[in-house]
């Protein structure tokens, strides 16, 4: 068995998949996004964006310090009509939350308690089938298909009277596979005369396509169609818990009432300036581009099958069970994805700084060829 | 009718009512605490303490910015550990939430929906049953007696089977009563046997009165008692949303699996530095004395009846309209309290700093005696 320093050393042999840390970033990208120091466990385990918040995003934070110790109230109003203004809707369309998760969990118990019908995916992201369970939802499952994407004429085929929405997770979490554009639309315009279709788009930004639409299009024409969206991903303000929801005014009214926390007053300064920083914007998309290329890389040279990812993450077809290469992993110091049933033996992993991923890297090649 | 002027300088002859904002605070308070600049309307109206948060959290939270692009669950069990210990009980009876407020919704909603009924004084801080009353719940109001306390025997006189819940905001939001240390303790003891009694103690820090009790206590023991606690008052940290509920490990198991939101991870630095922070707890405390006092001396002055504080509010016998008497004391720059049915014409108004309770005074001396 060879030491980790060798490892380290012959596998920056296999086509530069490692590098020295020093050449990742550019002097002045070091100087705007100061790399994290490296922590004992690296974490490519929650899709988060190791680079936010950004310099622009922290000041406006400490700016916002003397209005830490107001309700977040009027804060969230004023962020609400800038989005409003983004979106192409008005204010009343637009419901801050406290990260998307508490859009989808509160869409889920709004439209889906007492016996509702949640029609989704899998697998896919589980906030809003998980919470609406636990109020008395119940959820049609819809496998993906061969090629890991949703199954629209199945999911389409599964809608009954008792159907109350169809969840989409565009790109999706954790297969990282998109629709294709105009079948989406159609179906989200022929759908949401029957139901209401859910659209969460957590990782819209990190789509390469050019001119790919966001549902809120479908939201400006009045459809039965509510969007989601994070400063979780692209922005990375994970931690400080915003989001938002996007719909028609009736149906915002009806969710609205149910909102249980909101967000903060440093999340909404935070969002209000990320949505104004490009520059961090872009490098963030650069940045992940960058770390997927690697990834891409590795699983080519290990001849482990991936599906080409519209996201930050990479879901591959790990030839272990999950659940042995999880703790495997992080014994070599990388949290990866947790288990993503019925895809036991696939494995989602995030891309984090190039130092990180160089982490995962080489714990891959000391358990696959070790 | 005299200037704005004329009534500051009129009234700074009343027993030192109004005085100079420099000999409000000592310079080594000033250079700890640099007050807020006076903003065009004052709120006073939100109970918030403009104070927060204090320089050592600010420092906490701009610590934490490394950590705000990750999700907040890791941070957050940390923070429920020490908790813990702080109330004597295991990690297991923590919940942390959004501020108290998401507890309050979530507990509600937990044991309450479809039909179950809480039991609650009017007038009250409403967050709980609002919020259930959506969910299905039917609300037994039981009005506060002569002294604004809640009547603890007309309370468990209404005890039914179809008692779910019984909230008690203690001390009072909006009346600023305590109950008697004893009699709240022998009352939740035998309650509990019948019913879950739920304590908020949001405002629990300005009591008075020496080695008053929090009922965390009766969770110590086992009792179907629920503490709310939150960081938004004395910490001044209402803008973060951070608060946590202590409930016997069954009952949490049911609360904890519906909480939506969570806090985040700058609240979560900011609540941990917080509780270390003795200077700035102290310093919150005796300049919400101060406040108080000189909201006292002005209804003294004034001869409005008003109910002794045990918080940092004070609600008091306006003997107007409170819907006329808000827009009325907007114009003079202050927000006050919104109206508390069925007490229409009393006015609860928060401490601020003392410069913003001057500007109460000088608006409350032009309404009433101009």
């Amino acid at each position: 068995m060879q030491s980790r320093r060798d490892w380290l050393r012959s596998s920056i042999g296999l086509g530069g998949l490692l590098m020295a840390p020093s050449s990742l970033l550019s002097a002045q990208e070091r100087a705007a996004y100061r790399p994290r120091p490296l922590e004992n466990i690296v974490r490519l385990s929650s899709n988060e964006n190791p680079y936010g918040p950004s310099k622009v995003v922290q000041e406006a934070i400490s700016t916002a310090f003397d209005h830490a110790c107001r309700y977040p109230y009027q804060y969230s109003d004023a962020l609400a009509e800038k989005l409003a203004k983004k979106h192409g809707v008005g204010p009343e369309s637009i419901i801050i939350t406290g990260g998307s998760t508490e859009g989808l969990k509160i869409a889920g118990l709004t439209f889906a308690h007492n016996g509702g019908e949640i029609i989704a995916g899998q697998p896919t992201f589980l906030a809003m089938m998980d919470y609406a369970k636990q109020w008395g939802a119940s959820i049609q499952w819809v496998p993906v298909g061969a090629d890991k994407g949703y199954d629209l004429d199945a999911i389409e085929n599964r809608i009954s009277s008792q159907t109350k929405m169809i969840f989409l997770c565009n790109p999706n979490n954790p297969t990282g596979t998109l629709l294709p554009a105009q079948k989406l639309k159609d179906f989200c315009q022929s759908v949401s005369q029957k139901t209401i279709v859910f659209s969460d788009e957590a990782y819209y930004d990190f789509i390469e396509e050019e001119n790919y639409p966001s549902m809120d299009t479908l939201v400006r024409d009045g459809q039965n169609v509510i969007v989601s969206k994070t400063f979780s991903k692209v922005y990375g303000l994970a931690g400080l818990r915003i989001g938002y929801l996007i719909a028609k005014p009736e149906l915002a009214a009806q969710i609205r009432k149910n909102v249980v926390a909101m967000s903060n007053v440093l999340a909404i300064a935070a969002a209000d300036a990320a949505l104004q920083d490009d520059a961090f914007y872009s490098f963030s998309l650069a940045k992940n581009r960058e770390a997927k290329s690697k990834i891409y890389a590795l699983l080519d040279h290990l001849k482990l099958d991936y599906v080409p990812s519209s996201t930050n993450f990479v879901f591959f077809h790990a030839q272990k069970d999950i659940r042995s290469l999880g703790p495997q992993m992080l014994e070599k110091g990388v949290r990866i994805g947790r288990p993503f049933p019925p895809f036991y033996d696939w494995c989602r992993i995030s891309t984090g700084t190039l130092e990180e991923v160089n982490r995962f890297v080489a714990g891959m090649l000391e358990v696959y060829q070790g």
